[in-house]
């Protein structure tokens, strides 16, 4: 129940969630009375599908994830990551603080047995569709191995949902032949093409929006800055089309005649519809909504989730870990 | 003469270039018999501040750097570096190979003592007018130390340039907090809060297009990708525009009447606008243009060239690294 709008929100969501898809059930964790109050202001009639787990604490957004790990036992995170864990639900849903996300997902959940380190995997809009990129910010110091990583846990995640047996992987770089790029882009590279893996190369960061491949590979710093950058720009233009539309009366006229195409345009990059990222390489389904989030964006995170939990990607990936760092024949 | 389009571009830039500063010369360098064909087809009248260097080579766009610099001595992107070494010119304005023009311009002018590292700056718009990025992917392995280097040449040309008199230095990293960011980045900060700049502490992404800080330093993997992905955003987002507005007859209708609100919006964004990026930390003025740069595009970064050399950018800087590294007495 985190986030910045907290439970106005979030009940809404799940309620018109509820509606749209009649196989799905939600458990609101929370202040119970807060989200009762919610649930009266909507529509309930789905009750049978909806129930509310109480916590007593919340993290808050400036909590250091230490601190949220150690002392909010029974904040809605924990509690809901708690349900995952064990098998009440089979997705966490949150708005609320990445870092603490991450930290109580690791400590509750653990990783999948052979991934070093979790990643967050988001999906971006692109010129044919959509693609998936990661690492997005979980991890600003990367090796060659963990690029592997994440390559293999994105390719299981979008071979999964996306039903693409073979989904092309790129790895972010500044140029497109072999010799470019820092060392461990180099090296992974070399990983990369002896993984088994579809890997198409060296992509760069226009070919994010190109859809030149279904999975892109790059460290969680470089991925964030790229994201939020992209995030600055659209921004930007934004706000220019908006001022130039609005600069006299003929140029507003010109704007309300062009508003059925502007909302179509909107519509297909609406970062809304875009909400939702993955925390990869956990035991357990964790999906990270933008805190900001209105009720129809963290509705598209719900979605994210119901689609993972039904695609079976968790045991995939269990699967490819265990091939790919086979145990010690006296540990099995 | 090189870029994709050859002296068919550059010689109608040079003729604009000139008409609109009645103080600036250029010395033409290629194939003479080409450029003199290209200059009947322009207006020459301008003839008394034009002048033709032949030179009989190119560097190709493939060229590695190293055998450009080594095999093709009168190349024309050799003899114009040379031409600013003699100081018959005061910059080097280049349309062609980067690494190339980098390696040349490195070997021929020789680096600003101090420098260790130099850096490719851009120019990017911002909400409130325009900013200066660097090292858009000279360096994709940085140092903190390089990361400070560039911070104070890029304060150094801003402040020269725009008459800023002490501009604002972003750092760019993945959160503004100081415990947020890479090994690398983290040290920077430490570095940059002791440099005397007007260090504003670390920007994020979307800070770039905000206009946050004047000057935005990053490592050159960062750089390069967080600039390709812009452009390979704005693309997108021209592409989707472009095909809402020409789905029907209607909406055809829309963006004719909408034609002079999307050119002002254009006007605003036009990446050629911002065409010119400057190699920093070298003793002389280079600029390197967009290969793809059409006449309006390569005149900017002409007219990005006469800036520098006008704003006694270069003295500032030898001056500035010269209090940052004393010699030891005896080496004077």
């Amino acid at each position: 129940m985190g986030g910045d709008h907290g439970p106005g929100v979030t009940v809404p969501a799940a309620l018109n969630f509820l509606r749209e898809h009649p196989e799905a059930g939600v458990v609101l964790v929370g202040a119970a009375e807060v989200i009762e109050a919610e649930l009266k202001v909507g529509n309930s009639d789905l009750s049978s599908r909806l129930r509310i787990q109480p916590a007593s604490e919340v993290v808050e957004m400036h909590d250091p994830p230490a601190a949220a790990l150690k002392n909010k036992k029974d904040s809605s995170m924990r509690v809901a990551i708690n349900l995952v864990k064990r098998g009440e639900a089979q997705a966490c849903v949150s708005a609320g603080n990445t870092g603490a996300l991450m930290a109580i997902s690791r400590f509750v959940l653990k990783m999948v047995p052979g991934v070093e380190r979790p990643a967050i995997i988001t999906l971006l809009p692109t010129l044919k569709g959509h693609t998936y990129m990661l690492d997005m910010g979980a991890n600003v110091d990367c090796s060659a191995e963990n690029l592997l990583q994440f390559a293999v846990m994105g390719s299981i995640l979008v071979s999964s949902v996306e039903q693409i047996e073979k989904p092309r992987v790129g790895l972010l770089n500044v140029g497109e032949e072999e010799i470019k790029g820092n060392e461990v882009v180099k090296r992974a590279a070399e990983l990369l093409k002896s993984s088994g893996l579809n890997f198409v190369g060296n992509v760069e960061g226009d070919d994010i929006f190109k859809g030149t491949a279904e999975v892109v590979v790059c460290d969680g710093f470089v991925g964030n800055v790229a994201l939020k950058t992209s995030e600055g720009l659209a921004h930007m233009l934004a706000t220019f089309l908006r001022e130039e539309y609005g600069r006299n009366l003929i140029t507003r006229i010109a704007g309300l005649i062009s508003l059925p195409v502007i909302n179509a345009f909107k519509h297909r990059v609406d970062p809304r519809r875009y909400n939702g990222a993955s925390l990869l390489g956990l035991k357990g389904i964790v999906i990270k909504s933008h805190g900001s989030a209105d009720a129809y964006s963290f509705q598209c995170a719900l979605e994210r989730a119901l689609e993972e939990a039904r695609s079976g990607m968790l045991n995939e990936l269990g699967m490819r870990m265990q091939i790919m760092n086979p145990q010690p024949a006296g540990e099995v």
